[in-house]
């Protein structure tokens, strides 16, 4: 198993810089078959984790995906975060805020969806679409963006001093990615009911959402809650990145099984037939 | 692959007996190494199916895990429903009711977890405590009892008249093989935050749980929403058999992927650079 991809996480304080990034990006590896065995290789070390921090019982894990349309959240979900235990995992998906969800704030939807104690939450999508989507198609101003911004970074630190580690993706493809992909949904009846319309309309507002996700990321890549940025083009590659960190940060957070209840000698009890 | 273990379907109307029931049984095959592999390939078929039934839209499944104390609820939900997309799956764990909703009655919390259209719903434990451990330790007359499977049976019949198919799986183990568990539980380090002093408590109660298993389980396997008796000894016989009802249940529901939408000819499409 190769060195941890750690260089993928924007250190705070950074501005993100779309014209010195390469989407393509496969670190310091070609074979991509060695790399898929390694991922699930990782991927396999994440059950023991998992079961620890759910017998321990007093820490989370908050896995938040965002991603440029077709970036891969759906994929990383299919193909890293199934191997977990189902019992300790919840996946959320934010979809448009329904009319209760629109007369609340847009943290109140997200925070009912924050991980309990044990457990691993991942969100598809987040209240990033909330200074994102918004942003771009003017439903917000940038004032109010960037007083939302900070809110979201208070909330992520109530969350951290509570025991949740806070884990955020950015999954980054580049334009002509994207155009194979939408065409690639088009193309195949297995994949189009994953098409929408609307993701062409959305496709022609590509430089205001790159202008829009390199704010966002700068301005919320905090000590706490940093963002890993991931290179996506290659699905493998992405896949890697992402269950490579969830492994890091899991044996970091080094949960431990409970001690034995006060009183309780666990050698000396039989049980009855 | 095997035909259909299909005769562990309590048939409605029929009359439970725990003195004609073997939980150690194993169908008709002995090579357990044959049935493991047997168990992957099926839970491998589970995958394109759980994506039609998220893709269509319109339907969804509940899966319903009763048992006896250490019969394998989580072993299950461990090796069988891991295999699928976690993005269309959600599994809920229902513990001692809270305060708040012990305010309600007894279906109230049991209903929000439903299954969304699309979705795959699985319950460890459910609302058939509500009859079971209430009835054990007589917080409830007979003839509540006998109300509220009434109410359970109208309450499954909305779900399926809904859309939704309700699979029902009761884990029955004998009570040595319960006591080898227990005692499992105490002899491993990594196993003994899964042990309650409780444990024994309820173990105490073996006739009546049994008793109160037997009438619960032939009154409310109806034909909308049957029981599926598996025996649970052997775990790989467990795992197989649940693996292979999800297949052949899903397998029968036959999801389609949607139709292209009114007005969108996709050959047409072509994404613009």
């Amino acid at each position: 198993m190769k060195k941890s991809p750690l260089h993928h996480r924007i250190a705070p304080g950074t501005r993100v810089r779309w014209d010195r990034f390469n989407t393509a990006e496969c670190g310091d590896v070609t074979a991509k078959d060695a790399r898929i065995a390694d991922t699930e290789r990782i991927v396999a070390q994440l059950d023991p984790l998992q079961e620890r921090l759910y017998a321990e019982g007093r820490r989370s894990l908050l896995v938040i995906l965002q991603a440029i349309d077709t970036g891969g959240k759906d994929g990383v979900i299919r193909h890293v975060m199934r191997s977990l235990n189902p019992q300790g995992c919840v996946v959320t998906s934010f979809k448009v805020p329904t009319p209760e969800e629109r007369n609340q704030d847009f943290l109140w939807r997200v925070h009912k969806a924050v991980p309990a104690k044990g457990m691993i939450a991942v969100f598809n999508r987040s209240h990033y679409e909330d200074v994102l989507v918004t942003r771009v198609h003017g439903l917000i101003t940038p004032a109010d963006a960037k007083r939302r911004m900070h809110h979201i970074n208070a909330f992520e630190r109530l969350l951290v001093d509570s025991g949740t580690t806070v884990l955020k993706f950015f999954l980054a493809i580049s334009k002509d990615e994207q155009r194979r992909r939408l065409q690639a949904r088009l193309d195949d009846p297995h994949k189009r009911w994953k098409f929408s319309p609307n993701d062409l309309i959305e496709r022609k507002s590509w430089t205001r959402y790159a202008a829009a996700n390199a704010e966002v990321l700068s301005a919320t890549s905090t000590t706490h809650a940093p963002w890993h940025l991931i290179p996506a083009d290659h699905k493998w590659y992405r896949n890697y990145v992402v269950a490579r960190t969830m492994l890091d940060t899991l044996k970091g957070m080094d949960p431990k099984f409970p001690p034995a209840p006060l009183g309780v000698d666990f050698k000396t009890i039989r049980i009855p037939r």
